[in-house]
């Protein structure tokens, strides 16, 4: 069996989605993250792809989700924007692409963050986090207590 | 454009694995905790499908793992047989299954479990731990202090 022949024989059809929610060009590494924080569950497939070859994004290589019959809130699509710049959401219904998302960033964000000061009213009283987003570089500015979180610290306190 | 076209137009076309290791027939459910406790990184291509179609598992549905150029040690295929009864792993070749592995439950297991004795030396000194293991239903008894655990507390307590 010649390489061709054992590609053809061993592709692997991951079931196509008819409705749902692809999250293409992932940067490598970060589609696990965005999979534990948009929280999985066993009503729905959803196929992922890490380290896969890309022509477009900068690495030459990236993450690739699909989820079926799963589409994302607005709260979702921030966190996904805050963590995935480069990222790309197709709603896909009936097996067409109904609505391109551009991941650009928002300039605020609610119930997204968690802020990093520990005595923050939002750490204590049952409310909405809201940030103020700046871009380049990122920064994201609690509503309540004034703190600044780059972009690592973002990256750390998205929301489950 | 009808149903079959779509699926034709949609198919996925996961890279296929010439070297690496095939989990099929996860039970739905576990394949992202076979992930976490495998701990894919960056270096290598993998792809993950949940709860896709099956004929052979319970449930007619399963999770599937393929890692490239990443093969698992005896810890690590210990770990899986704890974690999901029925599946099969599949160490693949230069595109050729080589090694197919029947998930039988070993009789004892190293680095495998933690104990949940909080008091166990196996907790407290840098040994490795060891547990007898027993079928039907399956328990796992700590070598250091005999302490006995069930199917949901070995499934908590797989190493990462």
């Amino acid at each position: 069996m010649n390489k061709e022949e054992a590609m053809k024989k061993l592709k692997i059809r991951v079931t196509p989605i008819g409705n749902g929610t692809a999250i293409d060009h992932i940067q490598p590494g970060v589609g696990l993250r965005i999979v534990e924080i948009l929280g999985m569950n066993s009503d729905h497939a959803a196929s992922i792809a890490l380290n896969t070859e890309s022509k477009k994004t900068k690495e030459k290589r990236k993450d690739l989700i699909l989820m079926e019959n799963r589409f994302l809130t607005e709260e979702e699509l921030n966190k996904i924007k805050l963590l995935a710049k480069e990222a790309t959401v197709n709603t896909i219904k009936n097996f067409k692409v109904t609505k391109k998302d551009k991941l650009d960033l928002p300039d605020k964000v609610e119930s997204v963050l968690e802020c990093i000061n520990p005595n923050c009213i939002s750490n204590h009283e049952e409310i909405k986090t809201k940030f103020s987003i700046k871009k380049s570089p990122i920064k994201a500015k609690c509503h309540y207590c004034e703190t600044s979180m780059d972009e690592k610290e973002i990256e750390k306190h998205i929301k489950k």
